[in-house]
């Protein structure tokens, strides 16, 4: 059983620098739209989770966000009609460089225009004209999703009238592009890459997608978790007693793990493309600088929130983002976080951020 | 012209985890032994360098660490009888495993025993009973060499009187070492590593070597310099506009001409030894812990510096360092530097690391 639905486009989708035709997007939704359409929340992604951010009676799995979202959880689905839209680009019912180009009968791969968070924001609208919403009561985003959901403000300030960011940033600065550039140097190198046209029934270049999953696992938590989590503990599993190489401590296990599981579920030049987006964000595009771009925002009201351990979106560039809306929404609300997990913690420091977006709503 | 002496030991080395028959070890000195033989200062180096520390007149090339050894400089040539050693398992001069091995005619490759750091500071010591050197003035360290040098004093305490540590730490933690045994990863991965027996005449794993040294670069600096000294930038050269994943900001094209200049200089498989070595130390392992390892030490003095932007040796592991230290030492000096650079800062902040060393003299 699945909850996701799809819409297809009529026609051609204008992209920032190109065009796709009749792209699809998937996306989920829990809860009842109000009378007045009054009660509807879009939630952005992350890089890599699909539109299922919670169980629902369609599909009980477990979602991205399963702690914070659904019946009586901070996002309330008994009170608001909660949207997901899988991001553009990606590889999980919305159309990216792994679907077929219904031009040439093949999959775009390479030929998928460059892709931008903009573009993320403008093909989620179709799923609001969809639903019937012109105006959401608030626009949603951790990571990623942050800069889609700012990104969505900026281009359409007249359909939402709340922003929540979380552990996001206005644009990318060049510690987190030489992460991402290297994440992706990782897959382009591997030999089964192959520019792109591995083939896409096989496992493509997995040894390039396990690096980056990696390189993706140290970046989103913090080196104090680590240190208490793991210390010095020697691997059990993964042993490879002839391979003086081979994993050696605990945290090299828990990586490996980590990457296993990702591997197989995620296309990898839906990946390259998605992660060079989040390089090109830069809210400051809208207007020449930051407050010229925010002066289009037709915001009631804005949640920021940020992490102290993050250094991947760290906790100076929620401030610039959160100095930089009050000087055009009336109620900015900025919330620094203790916690130890870094980039993750929204994830995984329940204890911390269910509050903070419970009392928003 | 090379400054570079060698001597060779007369039969088997003991190692901790194996042994290799009549190693050679390549170091420089500079300035004069005096009567007594009292001014002698041993340096170990990081990871990558050679023992080239400063130029010479044998030798006018500037060495790695040129601003700061020399006539009149803070570790003065005038005034002592400077050592620097090429690492036991690097690949400038002493043996490692893309030496030969004299009981095979081969290469050692991966049949180089497991390195440690206690055995780059054991082998050491022979180039200081060479040199007629009983017990040093100092023992200086940095990164790696902060390891090795503590590792010495721990091992050999009748052989220093005090220890300058620099942006080091007593042992590794799992940051670190997810982040150097990704680093390890890609090389392995890398097809043309041949599980260590590629071409060592030719060009060997140049795409896993670029991989590892870039994430190094991201890890030696910090986000605060990177911000402030590329922004984001557009790159001119390296420009390829049909690669839609090429080098596009700045900060790219800087990882892409040092992994450059990178390659072809160091051993891949010396790289993997060396690397791991720092993962295995543990300081406490020569007592159980690091109070009880310390009461071996028989040091007068010591000088602990640390870098707060330094994410890879964090100004947390010099702390705990020094207080270690203090239950054991007279005299520890903690310098706390606000340096922007990151790890690196001890190669580059001059301003702030001249004065801190000269005044230890």
């Amino acid at each position: 059983m699945t909850a996701v639905k799809t819409i297809t486009l009529d026609g051609e989708f204008q992209m920032k620098r190109g065009s796709i035709a009749a792209p699809t997007l998937a996306f989920e939704t829990w809860g009842e739209l109000s009378a007045d359409a009054g009660n509807a929340l879009l939630i952005f992604t992350g890089l890599s989770p699909s539109a299922h951010a919670c169980s629902s009676d369609e599909d009980p799995s477990a979602g991205w966000w399963e702690d914070m979202v659904g019946p009586g959880k901070p996002v309330d689905t008994n009170r608001y009609f909660v949207i997901c839209v899988n991001s553009l680009g990606s590889c999980f019912g919305s159309t990216g460089p792994a679907s077929i180009d219904p031009s040439t009968g093949q999959h775009y791969r390479l030929t998928f225009p460059v892709l931008t968070i903009e573009d993320i924001a403008n093909a989620a609208c179709f799923v609001l004209d969809h639903l019937g919403v012109n105006r959401l009561h608030t626009v949603i985003g951790s990571s990623m999703g942050g800069m889609t959901a700012l990104g969505f403000a900026l281009l359409h300030p007249e359909r939402t009238r709340r922003l929540v960011s979380i552990s996001s940033a206005a644009r990318s600065m060049p510690f987190s592009i030489a992460l991402r550039s290297l994440q992706r140097e990782m897959i382009r190198t591997d030999p089964e890459w192959k520019n792109g046209d591995y083939d896409l029934s096989g496992n493509g270049p997995i040894s390039g997608m396990r690096l980056a999953r990696k390189l993706g696992m140290i970046t989103y938590r913090s080196a104090v978790e680590w240190a208490e989590r793991f210390g010095r503990e020697r691997a059990t599993d993964f042993a490879e007693a002839d391979n003086p190489f081979g994993i050696d401590f605990e945290v090299e296990s828990y990586l490996e793990s980590h990457a296993n599981r990702f591997i197989g579920t995620f296309d990898a030049n839906c990946y390259l493309y998605l992660s060079r987006a989040m390089d090109l964000f830069d809210a400051a595009d809208q207007g020449g600088s930051l407050s010229a771009s925010f002066s289009k925002l037709d915001l009631d009201q804005a949640l920021i929130i940020g992490v102290e351990t993050d250094f991947l979106f760290p906790i100076s560039q929620q401030e610039e983002l959160a100095m930089a809306l009050q000087e055009h929404v009336a109620d900015v609300q900025f919330q620094r976080m203790p916690s130890i997990q870094g980039h993750d913690s929204f994830l995984v420091d329940m204890d911390r951020f269910r509050p903070a977006i419970a009392g928003f709503f």
